[in-house]
């Protein structure tokens, strides 16, 4: 049981649709615990007026303005198949080979280019899938900020923004957060 | 416990961001017995080439083409916030209060339509309410069905579609099909 | 005389320009018996707000909205041109040879590639064309569904959609129905 | 038996959906004899590069590039609904009713014009009708010069355009033509 | 003197800016005797909605509204040089060379293809350039006529088009006109 | 005679199309004696790359780039009946009466306004007639600056621009320069 | 002296193009001490790929990437004609005033809105002034985040935004950070 | 001190953000002095509708309309790092190396060529770089002048233009006028 810290309707999660990681059932939540949206890779779209039909946005807007949590966790997880497709596709798109996966998981393209510096040549492919993954969790975190009503309530101290990382294999869960503040002018 | 008719990772289940209807807890699943999307409302929107990020579409093609799942359900619940707020909406648009939320639930436009129309107009608030849940689930249903994958796997028989309404107040789980079936050429 | 079972006015007819299956003669139709649409191919495209002059749309508009017809029936029939055309046409466009028909036979290049997944590689050219021919009436039966005024009069059953195959060469009349339908919720 | 001047597979004819006009009952046409199309109003649309499906201009490309047709008639007829609709409907769209039938109506939205000009205010309604009607076919032969290839079959003298009327009730049938041509240069 | 059959301001004339074929000079106009526009190659753009300022499309329908001319008539003339660079123009625009004067007389693109086709390939070039200038003059000519207004005047007498050829080395002037009639019914 | 300071091919003339001011005969030019454009007042609409079909933009790069005249003259009048609409044309477009003109003439719109601001109200109708036509003519000087080969000629002095006007009542004929220079730099 | 903390080409200054206000001479900066921005109220606008000429954007880009500054500091002033202008503005934008100047300082039209949520309804206008500048200095820091670049050096510590305030009146200079941090991974 | 000629706020400088090229250091300019906009080599885009955030066209119309200025000066000055990147960059844009700097300095694009045709081979690139430094100074002029106000006010005679080149290795401060002017028709 790692959510220890989640009592009650306070949290909005979101979370991988792989069968493997039920933020229910590894955070042990009963009904009525939290607000969950669940896609492939835990991805959270930026901010765009021109989008079309917005699931994810249209979630963090319900979540923060309405029921007013407190808290938004993205969740990645270890071994996401969504990560390790991200770090397959060529930069020039030559090897598209879906519909719509693709162009869901390019959310997290920066991800894929951050990782892949991070990790040295010669590392075991799964510390890049890894460090996609964790990378992929922050892309989406930054892209929350984005939403105007987001930002104001981070500002406000009202909401607090947590990224975490499941390890399925070895049953390890990470969490962090951002930070954004703006400090008071001061006279120099 | 109501899916003992689940037992492998052959089911997507699209279900509710609402804390009160998790699909695990209801539906007694364990890690890895089912691929899970949830949004607001449960909502599939149409299939369109031109759409930007879409969470729900990149999610039935994995499941579909990737995951070669047998069944897709899409899982409306009692008192769903979102039908609520679809009810209100006025055609105009005057009303609009959101930036994203009547975006998205404005999918099932159709199902409050059919909804106002099926019940009379001295029935109790509650009917129209659970009529337009169910409706908005055949949307959805037939969203899905838009998706030149699905409607293929539909007609090849690999796969099916199913509607379901959770009653959390009465612990009530009601299920339904979607039928398509084009009949062979015979000689008159 | 293939047609016994239509008596009155209830029978939309969307069949070929060509010369040879007029469905008058064919089906043996006096005056004022049945609402008939005639182009290349008996083809009728999707649902599209943005398409343009619609000769067809309207047709089918007029016919269940207005004349209230309870049968739609597409008619294909053997040695169709339009449909060899779509046959031979190459998928990256490079053998285009008209400004129009092209355009227009390319509803249903998705019943080209059915027909050629169909049909072994040595059997007669003969056989996939007569399966590419049913297959394009099978999409045309599909886009009649996407119209809403249409999908709705069929889940209402006031409106059965057929298919039809004429070979003129051997005077066969092949007939068969698209179904569709949404079952009532049960409780588990 | 109106059509004596009909004798093979060199007429295209353009001619109403509805069931009391058929065009090869009306004009004693067997099997063979002539490529029909038939649309609500038998209405051609200017050429255009961006519309979208077109219906009859794929049509009447094939009719006159691949059969070389020498003849196209279209034929308006008595009492046509869709006419009737234009004749009422207002110019600045104020009472539409339907989805696609206007747009595809409007087509002829100046034969509309030229009729209320033609009639006197106090003549009967009738009059208005059976002059719109002649004028839409006026429209549409006008139409059909509009495409590149027919303007050029009709300058080289291999195709003629016919414009035709059909008074059910009184079983008259008329036909007119449309004349064009550039005289050669003469020296002053 | 070649216009004694120019004799009120009844004439507008459609010239090029040359400075050798000045229609004034060329026809022995005095002042107040014809409406003039002048342009490289004599060129009239067809009728769209779309297109920016409209110098030709203005003065036709001032000349036609306004002053209810009796006459268009289009001046081509020999060894024109915007002809000539049209003749010499691929068709993939490899040679393009400046960027508004290939525009422009694109205009009368089908007017090189007619010439080309016209013309054998071993009879001298003057002949092909003779050719597409009085090509380019009826290219023009039915231009004039998608002005809704312009076809409206000739369908009733009161307009009408003549092409014209000056030849200024040998001193001829020859003229012709665009005939276009819609006949009257005739019961069969 | 006017023009005894024209005395070769070195003149560019843009005039009216009115029959009453004919450049040929008002300034007494012979055949081959200079280019001349002729539109409904004799306008330039500036440089755009993305306005259709350019009349006047391609015969002043043909001029300037080709033909290399020395001067552009562009010659208004009095009495114009372009302008004299121009006048006249209400700001919001409430009282538009063409299709074609008044997108024409609005190439002038600032002459209009700078015209009706140096005109006191109580002066006479002509006086800001007269005033317009000479403002419309350094309007559209100033739009021939616009275009970087006629700039790049001013700044060479390779080109030199000329307004006029020309009063067929006085037989008045008035001209004056636009004067365009950067000056050398010099050290403070 | 404000800026005994400025020392090497380090700092990049965003202030206003307002006469009382040159940071050279505010600052104490020497020639070779400071890349300095200037414009109207001193604001950078979001990051967006299809905006024009972006002057603040290059200016970022080059002072990031290229010279490798350490420090951003926006600089907003007492008695800001732009800011003041920005708070009359009204939302639907009918008393708008000029072509260029409302669209550039709608770029802060989130720190009017603060503003005015801010300060109570009968503070002074100077309060609210006051607080707008401000804001929109924070708007500006904001947007400065939105470049992925600026994202990218701040999230590795080798840049610092700062906003500043400089009352001109009092000579009081205030000064203060934005802070943004993604912590690291702790397991739970 | 080069600027004796400046004496009051009648004056907008254009300059660099170069830190060695502060306008008030280099001028001697005093608080309250000069309004003044500075950005990567103080250039002005222009006039354009459609642009997005316009930072320098909100500025002048802010300086000319209501500040009023008497004088707009451009300065320009040796070794400026953005000309030297607009030196190198390729027409075809294959070597591009940033997102927003090419788009900013390409304004100059002119320029470029301009020094280029200007300086033979063989001689220094110092020559170059000075002369194209000098000719993005006339670009953003000729730029200024399409800004109707920026025209007018040159008309009237109430606003002159002014280029500048500073030479900070030799000290040495180069100003220049651009002339603009309409005679005075005059009858011939």
């Amino acid at each position: 049981m790692f959510v220890c810290w989640i009592d009650e309707l306070q949290w909005m999660i979101i979370a991988c649709s792989d069968s493997r990681v039920d933020p229910a059932l590894v955070l042990g939540l009963g009904l009525g615990e939290a607000f969950i949206v669940r896609n492939i890779a835990s991805l959270v779209p930026p901010h765009s007026k021109e989008s079309g039909h917005s699931s994810g946005a249209s979630a963090i807007e319900y979540a923060v303005l309405h029921l007013k949590v407190e808290h938004i966790m993205i969740v990645g997880h270890s071994r996401c198949g969504g990560i390790k497709a991200l770090l397959g596709m060529k930069e020039d798109g030559s090897n598209r080979f879906s519909e719509y996966i693709e162009d869901w998981i390019a959310i997290a393209n920066n991800a894929s280019k951050t990782a892949k510096a991070k990790c040295s040549h010669d590392s075991p492919f799964e510390d890049q899938w890894t460090c996609c993954v964790k990378e992929s969790v922050n892309v989406s975190l930054w892209n929350c900020m984005s939403y105007p009503f987001v930002k104001e309530a981070v500002q406000q101290k009202k909401l607090a923004l947590h990224g975490a990382y499941f390890d399925f294999v070895n049953g390890d869960f990470q969490r962090w957060a951002l930070n954004y503040r703006v400090d008071e002018p001061e006279s120099l």
